[in-house]
């Protein structure tokens, strides 16, 4: 099937049609870029919701409640559950996963779980290309789900609308362990297993880092949940839903966009340059023999890439 | 004083001169460039060794064994422990740390903490440049520590010329839930902590692993060592060092250094390019005014990115 076709009956509802767009646009295809160019138009209603915290919060139970709360007014939601390239797995992922079975069988919820195939930066272009896909296909809330090792919180944020961040009492990690910059990405606090001893104890160590750098404009919630009791889920889905009418409110969610516009603009663009430069020094053996002159103390790397650059500027002006 | 006299200095073993000129290339300036290009010529002879795995294998005291054992005939050695951005730390980093101080004041010993300061893929580009520091300093070996948390191994790879995987019995992790791309990454394993029940069964997994991928140029050993008691630290040091002897007698050193400096050389170009990129773009307020185009939904990035590709093509001919 054309993808004009798939792309038309996505715009009407089709769960599969959904699905086949974006493992169409899984890779560095022309194709895929086509039809990222042409369902462009159609995103941007979305509200994006990122899921992150340490391994052992218990996301994705999390996940699974707030979803079915988000459905229970005809709304869709998409889950997008990313995960990490990291060797050491410290818990089988597929058994986190078959926690969300029944929902995948829901025709308003749409369930995708994608590896960050070692994409630098964690969440990689092919996550943001599957996002968009649903954006465009009509889904109300898209959850990205991350098992939170490092970059891929930063990158949340680059991505989301609200960050929901997880954490879970007498997990060994200090609050103070966790840097102040990672404080900083979360829009609403969750403590989850809070029937837990020292969930309380948690809850205050999280207020006094939030203490430490208050955000004049608005004061990140603390919510404490149970999610396998289902304790706790209305309020903390309310609580994203009004997280979403203040950014529309006050402008940050336009804000938001245009950065990410940006930084998505910048990101091909150098994407492009990598390609022109790969294909102008290979094309003519040229980066082999410049290693070689490398290798041998004739040149250094820096001489090598000036002279590279100013070739490059003759190529693209008569190409 | 002059980065000059620094480079003499350096070059003459004085490890003060070394850990400012360290300083001086932790940054993007033009000053670290220079000083990167004038002690290119000496760079080339070090042992780059990589130490990585699981965090609780016992890294650190290993390291400070193996470095003990290194330096025991006179030759130098320095040591870069790269300190993941991890906001979840699992356990003091700090704490390993303080397990090398009495070799940091040994003067054939240079120690240096990094943070990999959220740089996308694991190895910022500053420790690369310390490395080729410590290499034009005359240091004779050069580890480089990770606490393996997933980019960070494969990075390892491209600047080592030695990757010593560590593991350790019964930390939970099945070899099956680390995946076959790691495995391949190392050219000796060592089972720490080999005291501990399970470490037959571990070095037992290890090999099966191996046996499905094997090389059939070079098997790596699997070794048992105890690093706190001291136990098979010499073999596994004449292991490394044997290692190395094979990378020069079978070409596989040429060729590996090659494939870095192309890397360096593409990356190099890429990061000249994105400067370019964001100089034109807002030297004259196009990249914002595209932006607010995109946003509202009068152009598709794609087709943004292909203009700004064409003007940057004019750009670059006439400087």
């Amino acid at each position: 099937m054309p993808y004009s076709q798939l792309i038309e009956k996505m715009l009407e509802g089709d769960k599969r049609a959904c699905a086949r767009l974006i493992t169409a646009v899984e890779n560095d295809s022309d194709e895929a870029e086509r039809i990222m160019g042409d369902i462009y138009r159609y995103t941007g209603n979305a509200h994006i919701i990122g899921i992150t915290g340490p391994p052992g919060a218990g996301k994705s139970t999390l996940t699974d409640k707030i979803v079915k709360e988000l459905i229970r007014e005809g709304k869709k939601a998409g889950v997008i559950a990313v995960d990490p390239t990291s060797p050491y797995s410290g818990g089988s992922i597929l058994g986190d996963r078959i926690r969300m079975q029944d929902l995948a069988l829901n025709p308003n919820v749409f369930i995708r779980s994608m590896g960050t195939r070692g994409y630098l930066g964690g969440l990689s272009k092919h996550t943001k290309n599957a996002l968009k896909v649903l954006d465009a296909g009509g889904y109300d809330y898209i959850i990205i789900e991350t098992v939170g090792v490092g970059q891929s919180e930063v990158d949340i944020v680059k991505i989301a609308d609200t960050v929901l961040m997880v954490m879970v009492p007498g997990l060994g990690d200090d609050i103070q362990s966790i840097k102040a910059g990672i404080m900083e990405i979360g829009d609403i606090f969750a403590i989850n297993k809070s029937d837990l001893p020292g969930a309380d104890r948690t809850a205050l160590e999280v207020n006094m880092m939030l203490d430490l750098n208050p955000d004049t404009d608005r004061r990140p919630p603390v919510l404490m949940v149970t999610a396998v009791k289902n304790e706790g889920i209305v309020e903390l889905v309310n609580q994203i839903k009004e997280h979403f009418i203040y950014l529309k409110e006050s402008g940050r969610f336009e804000v938001r966009r245009k950065n990410n516009l940006k930084m998505e603009l910048v990101e091909l663009v150098e994407e492009e340059l990598r390609k022109i430069v790969i294909s102008h020094a290979e094309d003519e053996n040229k980066l082999n023999d410049e290693v070689i002159e490398i290798y041998n103390k004739n040149k250094n790397v820096y001489e090598v890439r000036d002279e590279l650059i100013r070739g490059m500027g003759t190529h693209l002006h008569r190409g």
